[in-house]
């Protein structure tokens, strides 16, 4: 029930006052006389009934009245002291108050605020459709098998009395015992050359990026990316006012002998040599080599995006790209979203020795320091080899369901969708028909409830052929041949998009 | 010990392997033979050793040697099957090994690594020193008396069997429950006006101003700042490449008019209104109005820097500028580095409605989402009161401290620094005589373990007049009189620096 005041001498018509609002009546009348001084309803100097009588007016306590006109003093909008009258202030820029009256009244010149500048259009265009969390959705781990009760304990533990260096974490490259915990695997397991101290803990592979392109390059200067490859760069890319070189990638890696024709002169290569995304090529040890040979003739970098090298289920795993670069020219970058959970946001980079000092100033500089929330129990996580553990464990049950898709897909989708065995990873890539329209197809997936993105849109210009990428790693086994079933209608549609 | 081969028919004299090293001597072995491949000392098409002589020859088991191989073999250094011969391979492109062969021998063009680039030596350069975590550093807050256990036991509770949707994270703005936590929490204690659908989860105000110059700000736009202002803005804007106008500051906040005469055209201006940084003013209210007037006209928007709003001592706080925003000029910016430890990373961005898909879609593009780590967790911390209840005991803690600084001041320091109570934040301002050089001062003072930063510091040009900021919210009260104590032998100190 609202309550409207009696017309009294002033024109306080507009104050009505709800008690059954939430917020408390004090609170409404400030609000209420605050909007009438902003819009030149209560003029500068005009005289505010006494609070008395605008409690009875207004019919609630005189207390309601008073708290009100002592926010509204405090905060300059009225003066005097209570009791000996109180008048608008006399202080309030007239133009400010008519500007804004005659915009609020619709008979100012009304502008509409203004929306994004021309960069953010362009970056916010760099975004492709959101893929949901299902079947199959590439790049999703195994979530229900991940130890959450010891993760959970570790947290406690480390949180319930922490010492004030995780409090304060003042360092811009993280956590020291994690990230000496990070070297130490990735030496071990992918041969990277690093001490700890190059290690930077990140929020992922587009904070490793956007570091590295504050640090390294000039706008206007080019990058190499792999084409197709992961979009997930191209924003960061973007913002950073790099000028974007798509290079082809055959069966043995991004065509460095390409790059060298379209853009000799870029200062940075973003590839993923162990698995190429999305293709799953891994990058020749030839091909290793020439990249690593044009970026010392051409003074650029090498940003290497390892983003899933620990899924590998035959043979052994090659030695990471950063371990051949013999000058400080390859950046390596590395993620937890895989071995643990995409929600995590916890990555990793490892800097050239001589850069070091560069990216923590330059950290410091944009970003202070990465959270220290889950660094303490991370390191541990790492170190009591529990981390380890549930990457064999998710590595042998990943390994079965691609075996799964592929019977599924044998059983369900043949001579529509040509899918290969691969030695690595958390999807494969399935190829259709030439002339099949791959983004319609995986539009009407979407309407089976299938995730199973086009391979045309990974592309910069024309895909060479259709496909679609379908993800199995986070798939309970039950429903990966459900799902195939379900992507079978979507073949079987004659829905027109 | 180190153990060398015979001199063999093969140049392997180079091979040293160890058997106490940590590393395994299958990964010595097979490191040893990939540096002489790729260092010339084996050419492509050479022949290897068999296993078995290689094995008599560095003395180690032939299960070692095959090892080695093996992963020689998978990842393209050496051909050829294991028992019939193994060969470096063909494929190795000459060109690259022989160029790299002549940067190791020092005989190339020998070319040392690229540092930053001209933008990553201007970003590394807006970092000023670092400042210690001890008395009286500025923005550090009472650590030990933050409610752990409790914490701890909400994380634990949160981790220990969590919903897909926490490990998933996808919400590019953050976790809904903590967006509506928020938001309530917002229009109860600062009237800022909004929907949680408004607000976005970010690490700081950092990320947050980062967020803002990427969907709103073109490179080269004009951008106010304030000066003395918070130096942490400057590596931000420097990165998007905007132009910073510093704008004076005097008793009423933000000298509008003076923003108008030198910068007219800016596109956004970043202000601390309810307690400026790090002056201390509080934004009057005409000028409130005025610096919107400005924007109105100007078609800019106002980034509110609301950093320590909860800490006000005397009188009522003065709402936020957001809620006097007529037409979505004003971004809003909180954080909880304060009200609850700076090592947490976690703050928050209020966006007007019609930019959230904007903003949506660039975080999106550039940085995904936040991390789901602490985001529930602190949703219940709000929403169950413990948050209000911590502020309500830090608030009583540092109005007390601030009287003991006041007073220890007043005993050790008097004619020398002068320090006036302040109604609100966490730091003082005290002014020296005209003359003292503060920068040297506040060297001296760290020599006596003391951080009291240079007024000069947080200045664009000169500084009107010299003076020491003196944090003194996370300082124990014990703690405080020793501190002022030492700072006195600072002023003492003949020490030429």
């Amino acid at each position: 029930m609202a309550r409207t005041p009696r017309a009294g001498p002033l024109h306080l018509a507009s104050i009505a006052l709800d008690p059954e609002a939430g917020e408390p009546l004090h609170r409404q009348l400030y609000f209420a006389l605050r909007e009438a001084i902003l819009e030149g309803r209560l003029r500068p100097a005009a005289r505010l009934p006494s609070s008395r009588a605008l409690a009875a007016d207004l019919g609630v306590s005189r207390n309601t009245v008073l708290a009100a006109f002592e926010q509204l003093l405090a905060e300059g909008y009225i003066e005097g002291r209570v009791g000996a009258g109180s008048y608008v202030s006399q202080l309030l820029p007239e133009d400010a108050l008519n500007a804004r009256a005659a915009v609020v009244a619709g008979t100012g010149v009304s502008r509409p605020p203004p929306g994004p500048s021309r960069r953010g259009v362009r970056l916010a265009a760099t975004v492709g459709s959101t893929i949901r969390p299902r079947a199959f959705a590439p790049g999703l781990p195994e979530l229900a098998q991940f130890p959450f009760e010891e993760w959970a304990r570790l947290l406690q533990r480390h949180w319930r009395a922490p010492p004030s260096r995780f409090l304060i974490g003042g360092d811009p490259a993280g956590h020291a015992p994690l990230r000496a915990a990070l070297a130490a695997h990735l030496g071990a397991a992918r041969a990277v050359r690093c001490a700890p101290e190059q290690v930077f803990v990140v929020s992922g592979a587009q904070q490793a990026l956007d570091l590295a392109t504050r640090v390294l390059l000039d706008p206007g200067d080019a990058v190499w990316v792999e084409d197709p490859g992961y979009p997930g760069l191209l924003g960061v890319l973007a913002a950073a006012g790099v000028t974007i070189v798509p290079v082809g990638v055959d069966g043995e890696g991004l065509m460095v002998a390409e790059g060298r024709t379209i853009g000799r002169r870029a200062r940075m290569a973003c590839v993923s040599p162990s698995h190429q995304f999305p293709l799953g090529v891994t990058m020749s040890l030839a091909r290793r080599l020439e990249l690593l040979d044009w970026a010392r003739e051409a003074d650029a970098f090498v940003l290497e995006d390892d983003y899933d090298s620990e899924y590998r289920y035959a043979g052994r795993p090659l030695a990471a790209l950063q371990g051949l670069d013999a000058d400080g020219r390859v950046l390596y970058v590395g993620t937890m979203s895989k071995v643990m959970f995409p929600g995590l946001r916890l990555g990793y980079m490892v800097v050239p020795p001589h850069l070091v000092d560069a990216f923590l100033a330059v950290r410091r500089a944009t970003d202070t320091h990465p959270s220290t929330l889950a660094q303490p129990a991370l390191a541990e996580f790492i170190e009591d080899g529990s981390l380890s553990a549930h990457i064999r464990r998710t590595r042998a049950l990943y390994a079965r369901r691609q075996e799964l898709l592929l019977e599924s897909a044998a059983r369900h989708l043949d001579g529509r969708l040509h899918l290969a065995p691969s030695a690595a990873g958390m999807h494969l890539v399935g190829r259709l028909a030439e002339g099949v329209d791959d983004r319609a197809l995986a539009r009407r997936a979407r309407h089976h409830e299938v995730e199973a993105p086009a391979m045309s849109g990974y592309y910069h210009g024309h895909a060479p052929s259709p496909g679609l990428l379908l993800g199995y790693a986070g798939v309970p086994d039950r429903e990966i041949e459900r799902a195939v079933e379900r992507l079978a209608k979507a073949f079987a549609d004659r829905i027109v998009d």
